[in-house]
């Protein structure tokens, strides 16, 4: 770790160089400035040596326009954007129209994914793994893509997803942008890229998705759905959309429906992206991505990713360069780290995947009142999208059981309730899976989804009835690594993982 | 509470209304759309009625523009900035030089300040209360200005602050802009606005100013220190650098040093607010202020200030408008609120302050490494301006006592030191404050200024041998209102401050 703030530390010096940025002589300004009390109403705004002090220099600015003009001077056959590639990878095309839960639809749809293992005879063994907000679908490395992939250790012969007994599957979400349909995609009604012309998404739609892929794999039950994060939201609620065609369940740093403090944190993040000028309102795939809102964005998440505790001892309050004077730039090692995870994600994911992907966690409610009115809204698109011509016979019929929500008390307007009132709506809302094996793991020093949700998770299938809830929490003792714990614990999480496939 | 939620949600309506924006009619998007899948390269980017999905709507992208047409077309004889005035008040003026902690100085400053009680004839009643980053000297209302203050409810006849029995002065920070001098003044060297070419401050340049006051003022020492927030950064400083003239300190919801979470929070508005084009490296004064950069900054913020838990009670997961389809613009209630705070906020503080005052806040450090450092520079840079013509005279000599630095482990290089490795550092540091009687105050509910900064700073001044020292900590039962606590619970940070100063 030491070594990597020291590499990190020199890249920052090297950038500095680079760009030969004059940087403020604060340390000796009496040599250079002198005082003149008398003169008034000089050009405002222009630069003068007479000022009592030197005007600061802004190397981020500075690298931020130079980013930007080298963007603005790529090819425009190929265009300025990116290309979001994680590598190779499968690729399913479904042909038939998937209807979304908020009135959208896709036509047809593409839906990356990777294998690891083997699928035996019977089709018992799949593990359908779920990824977080920005992953894609390479978990593991692969013959075709030998690149470690966000899961590297926690996936392989004799580790937690064990591909000696499991044939484990990951996809990249629809909405993302690594392979799978999302707002980067051409729109096959008119050969446009969708952008903010994408229909909004839900967390149950990129599972819906998912289950196309299982259907075409002929795949008709999962020995386990496991996920972290966003991918925790989706393990249950893969549970909950079809109850018979999942084993077991793992949940890890997840939730059953989000709560505002972490709406608020993505909402910020969607808010200084959007704000990006270079953003248009979602059509920049001709032109220069918002990479600076992107970074910006980035930046946010980083901070709700760890936790306080580990930057006091990784960080402390060591500045990158404690010879130079401070500066409103990046300037302590924590600004600087943060500013490297920014700039390092910027032009690798793509800005509207990161809008709607990070708004179907908002919309994530896995109580009954919310699957009521989803599925009211559902018939009736349905109802409304069966008259037409040509369409009709590619509908996907609902495939959730809502025979749980006999279960519901009563709600005559199921919008006006409170939805926080009671973990009642939430008990009612995941019985279906009061049978299923649930792991439930926590992290105690995470902010963005606090340990409390997870308790939360547990709770409710254990006053659903549910009696094969196993619940761990990692205390700080344990991690310090906040939300990201998942990424990072093998010992931990992994061998909790390990120990409930088992 | 509810009431004003409803106000809240009701002003979202009308806004939606005003601006007359075509919301996405995706409730029932089959009768206006329909499927050509066989359309290919057409025009990327062009709005098409053929889409397989309609175009999202972005009002607050509209009410964003509308409010920057708005700020262009004011008066340029006015300026099309914002006068940020906080009402009337009282205003001192130096026309010695301020010497600053980074090198910078400034010839000569005005300090807004406001008070209320009196001052008795022995000078012995006086408490000076510090404020919070964006607050004006404005703390309760006054004849000339009747406005309530930001501490309305605690300062007055048989308040806590009780003004039968104190006098109560309260000041603009240099570097803020509510009538002291900071970054939107005019440099009397050459008469025009510092912008960036205001020097770096610290939080002791700060108190430094506020003692030319008292020096003004004639009182030769306070009966008491009293800040929260920043203001409790403050309050501890004034004691570290004038121990003589401080009688007792009350710390609230700040610390003895900043930590590297509370930076990359402050890091993260400062980036946002910069990277607004219409900052212009803080060159904006005669155009069109960095309001957009404000308002992200300022939400940024307002989800640093509450809690979680606050936010679930209060907001749970309602949206603002049901009726409505979701959007990415703000659409739940916690999201309107967010959005509410800093568009109120935008143009009510100079973004220049906003980022020199932040600053200031992560530079802070009473350790005795920095505390070295800081003296060991500013006897550099006074001796390279005592060398120039016609300021010597009026330098500033540092007032700080630095005998303390004879207990601190020998630090050759102080520069090079970690400076989170032990509290010793900061046991060193505030050697000298070992007798004043002091009362730290800490909610558990803070994530910005968290419980254990505040145990810290009791900690070492017991260390350091303070037998006065009283630690009240506010639980999560007593208050879930975060940060913010300190201005909204009269009950408990307002009677143990009573019972302080009693």
């Amino acid at each position: 770790m030491s070594r990597s703030l020291i590499r990190l530390r020199a890249t920052i010096r090297d950038t500095f160089r680079t760009l030969e940025v004059p940087i403020s002589p604060r340390f000796t300004p009496a040599k250079k400035y002198t005082y003149r009390t008398n003169v008034t109403n000089a050009a405002a705004g222009s630069q003068t040596l007479n000022s009592t002090n030197p005007a600061l220099s802004f190397p981020c600015l500075d690298a931020r326009e130079e980013k930007t003009a080298t963007l603005r001077g790529r090819s425009l056959d190929t265009g300025p954007e990116p290309s979001y590639t994680s590598g190779d990878h499968l690729k399913h095309h479904s042909s038939e129209a998937l209807l979304l839960d908020w009135g959208g639809a896709l036509a047809q749809f593409d839906i990356a994914y990777e294998t690891w293992g083997r699928l035996n005879e019977s089709k018992s063994n799949v593990i359908l793994l779920h990824t977080g907000l920005s992953a894609s679908s390479h978990a593991h490395s692969t013959e075709s893509n030998p690149k470690p992939g966000w899961w590297e250790k926690f996936i392989g012969p004799g580790a937690p997803l064990d591909t000696e007994k499991y044939f484990v599957i990951c996809t990249n979400v629809i909405g993302g942008c690594y392979g799978s349909t999302g707002p980067s995609s051409r729109d096959p009604a008119n050969g446009e890229v969708y952008a903010t012309r994408f229909p909004i998404l839900t967390i149950q739609d990129m599972v819906r998705a998912q289950f196309r892929l299982l259907d075409h794999l002929k795949i008709d039950k999962l020995f386990a759905s496991v996920g972290a994060s966003m991918g925790g939201m989706q393990s249950l609620a893969a549970g909950v959309l079809f109850p018979e065609r999942v084993g077991r369940i793992a949940t890890i740093s997840g939730c059953a429906r989000s709560h505002p403090y972490s709406i608020a944190l993505r909402h910020t993040q969607r808010q200084v992206l959007m704000m990006d000028a270079n953003w248009n309102r979602g059509f920049y795939y001709n032109s220069i991505p918002p990479h600076t809102g992107m970074k910006l964005a980035r930046e946010i998440a980083t901070v709700t990713y760890r936790s306080g505790p580990e930057w006091e001892q990784r960080f402390g309050r060591r500045r990158a360069d404690p010879s130079k004077p401070p500066a409103l730039c990046p300037d302590f090692l924590i600004e600087t780290y943060l500013d490297h995870a920014g700039e390092k994600f910027c032009l690798e994911y793509d800005a509207n995947s990161l809008l709607y992907v990070s708004k179907a966690m908002d919309l994530f409610d896995l109580g009954a009142a919310n699957q009521t009115r989803t599925a009211n809204l559902r018939q009736e698109n349905e109802s409304n999208r069966s008259d037409r011509q040509g369409i009709s016979c590619s509908l996907t019929l609902p495939d959730e059981p809502y025979e749980e929500q006999q279960e519901v008390p009563s709600l005559s307007n199921p919008i006006d309730i409170k939805e926080t009132s009671t973990p009642q709506d939430l008990v009612a809302g995941l019985q279906v899976l009061n049978k299923h094996p649930t792991l439930v793991l926590g992290v105690a020093s995470d902010s963005l989804f606090p340990a409390w949700q997870q308790r939360e998770i547990a709770d409710v299938l254990r006053a659903a009835g549910n009696r094969s809830v196993t619940h761990v929490e990692l205390g700080e003792d344990v991690s310090l690594f906040g939300h990201d714990t998942f990424l990072l614990d093998l010992e931990h999480i992994g061998g909790s993982l390990k120990r409930f496939l088992a």
